[in-house]
């Protein structure tokens, strides 16, 4: 066999590792019954190490150089396979088993510290913790390496070419026409749940089903459960489940919570089944993948056609949305109001959420800013952009996971999910005909083919940016978010 | 570290692996899409493979015989450990590769031809593979070695030390007193399903958890999970999960079925949880598996006192059952009438259908009988056996997929398992003060007592016959079974 043959054989027996990993986690957020969970951690773990000798092992490394001695021509299927194995082996190797092992210590003992200290809304228990991971943070870079900002290793972990020098002027052009458009619709907007009603789990679940489907979402490869964080995740080329949570008095939570899940599924269905377990049959990056997810929730289910197509069927299945009319409905799932926690933001303020963290994300790792100074950066740059006074660290600073994992560098590819949704969906207006005809007869085939065509079945062969400019002419922007939101939201 | 530590770590990392492959198993029978089957074999593959190259490994067999050259004292924990790793070590590794080959390859095409002969009613069909199947069952035999009967060499692997001179009397005997005991019920019995009526699923699914939860099923470390065949599995020390399967017509299928699959899981919930992976921590056999479930699902659930106690909480979750008085539902519940399929036999005419298949292949292994000949065997015997003629081979000769599996052996620990129920209740009756009376209260707790200190907590430590001397004060006997059947089932 020659070493591409022996890359090919030793990722996919990887996969059957991972994807297994992928079943077991899957069973534990649905089914896993409490007394389970010791046990089910010392399978998974056994798994990961496997799959980590597996991936790191030396007869890797002497494969990936055979090839790239070889060489193999731009547009063959070898050369980004090859490209992303060895980033990922860089990325696995490049760390001494006695760094990884101090990292997973210290995010175990700050997730911990974390939940106490958000509990208390006491930033003080967690802050020497984080700055522990700060300081590893800072060292996994220059393990990594990087050009520019110690930042940019860190992102590359979750979105391969990201770079603060990239992002910083378009998210500073999508922060100032944010801060604005909040400012003009905020002003107006009542208080409370406009659309709160009785809505049992089983009827949600009826019309949830009926949309996922109507999106082109396959049942046969896939299924939705309940879990309290809603997910997706591939457990194997035509296994692509998805999840979501209930509020009987909310509908639109579960509901808009699936068209999410089902934008993941979709893409995780439409990539090359045959190529499963190598990059070519993979997602391209977090940021592609939420752009798939936020352009079904949002642009196509946020949207007036999409409830002047689907009001009758909810009504239908949902019997006490009959209090609504779709004008009552639109109105309020596309309601905007500042609002402390980014889990739970609308669609504008949303952006606003991660533009916050990300610029303190790169001040901490850049060295500009200290972690004992957060609680009163995070408060006063909140009171700048949303103009609400941030009440307590539990629904400030503390709020959010991440940081207690040692995960800096994710923050962004949320925003980036939107923008490229953005610029996917102006690129697809203008390249099928009579697309605002079909979405509002229901018909999501075109928009689905055509993501299809540009994105999935690329798998990871074109770097984010690069695919994005293929499908729509450009690099991420962030100019068609900007005029998506005005023009849906704008009040002038 | 010693030969016997590295034993038990070696096995609690096949253990790892082998639980997993339990948990993919168990989502396949549950919850997998459609499309995702081809996957997950090749999933389950890997992972049977990988454990078995564990189990086998040459080194294991280099750290059993330092152990052995040791030797151990009869009652530690070492012994019954390092004796059963030998015991399924050399299962595993007499089989030359090539053979176990051949053998799965044959089964594989048997499986195949068996669905269409049954489908078809057509032996014909099946008859040449049923021909290899045996005679590599035969050579099977020879391979892993025996005293007086091959069959004793297939039986080994799911009941380790039966044998055929030690069954064949106990067979013999309870083969004589079921015969005329179903000829003398048997004419009486009314035709149709005394107690069918509307039973809704969630009805049932609310009865059938009271009942588990009372019989001190942990749902903790447990839940019930709908399959096409009920099932109990082990997915770690504290994950036994049971499946059930409903008929909205006749509320008594899932009832039965939760209480025979909880009797499992009773047993692996009663298992020293810190031995998990290595035979302490294991059940004892098939047989002494079996005797667990049709304990609490005949003994228990199929009696007067049962309904005596539960009838009034059953209305209350199954209001259509208000028609039928607590007399009629016992009735109906042990309703005996010979038929044609095992699987829905009653408890006095289930055996027959055991020692039937017994006696045939015993017949087919030792050489008496030949494969051509069977349907008519079969249909000759089961009319002397039932007193009715079998009208084809679907429903006759036909009907079990164990043959096509290859698993010749298997069928007698279904019958060991109600001599071994019924010789434990005697016993579990004499030992236990005022047991009938806390049966009647619905109290399970002592029963569930005596049955985890003379049975459970023993795990692999001793071999079956010596296990039910040893709670019972003599080997598997027919004689128990026999007074139960006709002090519940005698008319006279």
């Amino acid at each position: 066999m020659d070493p591409y043959q022996k890359l090919v054989e030793r990722f996919k027996e990887v996969q059957l590792l991972r994807s297994t990993s992928a079943i077991l986690e899957w069973d534990e957020q649905t089914y896993l019954p409490k007394k389970a969970v010791h046990y089910r951690a010392d399978q998974l773990s056994y798994l990961a190490s496997k799959a980590h000798l597996l991936s790191t092992a030396s007869e890797v490394g002497d494969w990936l150089t055979a090839c790239e001695r070889a060489g193999y021509a731009e547009d063959s299927d070898e050369a980004p396979n090859v490209y992303h194995w060895r980033h990922d082996y860089d990325l696995a190797t490049k760390l001494p088993v006695t760094f990884v092992e101090e990292f997973e210590r210290t995010a175990a003992l700050a997730r911990e510290a974390w939940k106490e200290a958000r509990q208390a809304a006491n930033f003080a228990g967690f802050q020497p913790h984080l700055e522990k991971v700060i300081d590893l943070s800072k060292q996994k870079a220059d393990l990594f390496g990087y050009k520019a900002s110690p930042y940019d290793a860190l992102m590359d972990q979750f979105e391969p070419g990201a770079t603060v020098s990239y992002l910083k002027p378009i998210f500073a052009e999508l922060k100032s026409a944010l801060v604005d458009l909040v400012q003009a619709i905020s002003s107006g907007t009542p208080d409370g749940e406009p659309l709160a009603g009785n809505y049992p789990i089983a009827e949600q679940q009826t019309f949830n089903r009926q949309i996922a489907t109507a999106l082109g979402y396959d049942f046969d490869g896939g299924r939705i459960d309940t879990t309290t964080h809603p997910f997706a995740t591939s457990l194997g080329p035509n296994d692509q489940r998805i999840t979501t949570r209930y509020d009987e008095t909310l509908f639109q939570m579960s509901l808009y919570g699936i068209m999410h899940e089902t934008g993941h599924g979709l893409y995780e269905q439409g990539l090359p089944k045959e190529a499963f377990g190598t990059p070519l049959g993979s997602a391209a990056s977090l940021g592609i993948h939420e752009s798939q997810s936020r352009l079904w929730e949002n642009h196509v289910g946020r949207s007036a056609s999409f409830w002047d197509r689907w009001h009758t069927d909810a009504v239908r299945c949902l019997p006490d949305l009959h209090r609504f009319d779709p004008g009552t409905v639109i109105r309020g799932v596309q309601q905007v109001r500042p609002s402390f926690i980014r889990v739970e933001a609308d669609e504008v303020t949303y952006d606003l959420h991660i533009l916050l963290r990300f610029e303190i994300e790169v001040g901490l790792i850049e060295g500009k800013i200290a972690v004992r100074d957060l609680p009163a950066i995070w408060n006063e740059r909140f009171a700048a952009l949303f103009g609400i006074k941030v009440p307590n660290d539990r629904v400030g600073v503390l709020q959010d996971i991440h940081w207690s994992l040692g995960a800096l560098g994710y923050f962004p590819t949320y925003t980036l999910g939107n923008l490229n949704a953005a610029q996917l969906m102006n690129r697809a207006s203008s390249d099928i005909a009579g697309l605002n005809d079909s979405l509002a007869g229901g018909e999501y085939r075109p928009l689905l083919d055509w993501l299809r065509n540009k994105i999935h079945r690329h798998g990871r062969r074109y770097l984010p940016n690069d695919l994005m400019a293929r499908a729509t002419g450009a690099p991420t922007q962030a100019k068609y978010r900007i005029e998506y939101l005005r023009e849906k939201y704008g009040r002038s």
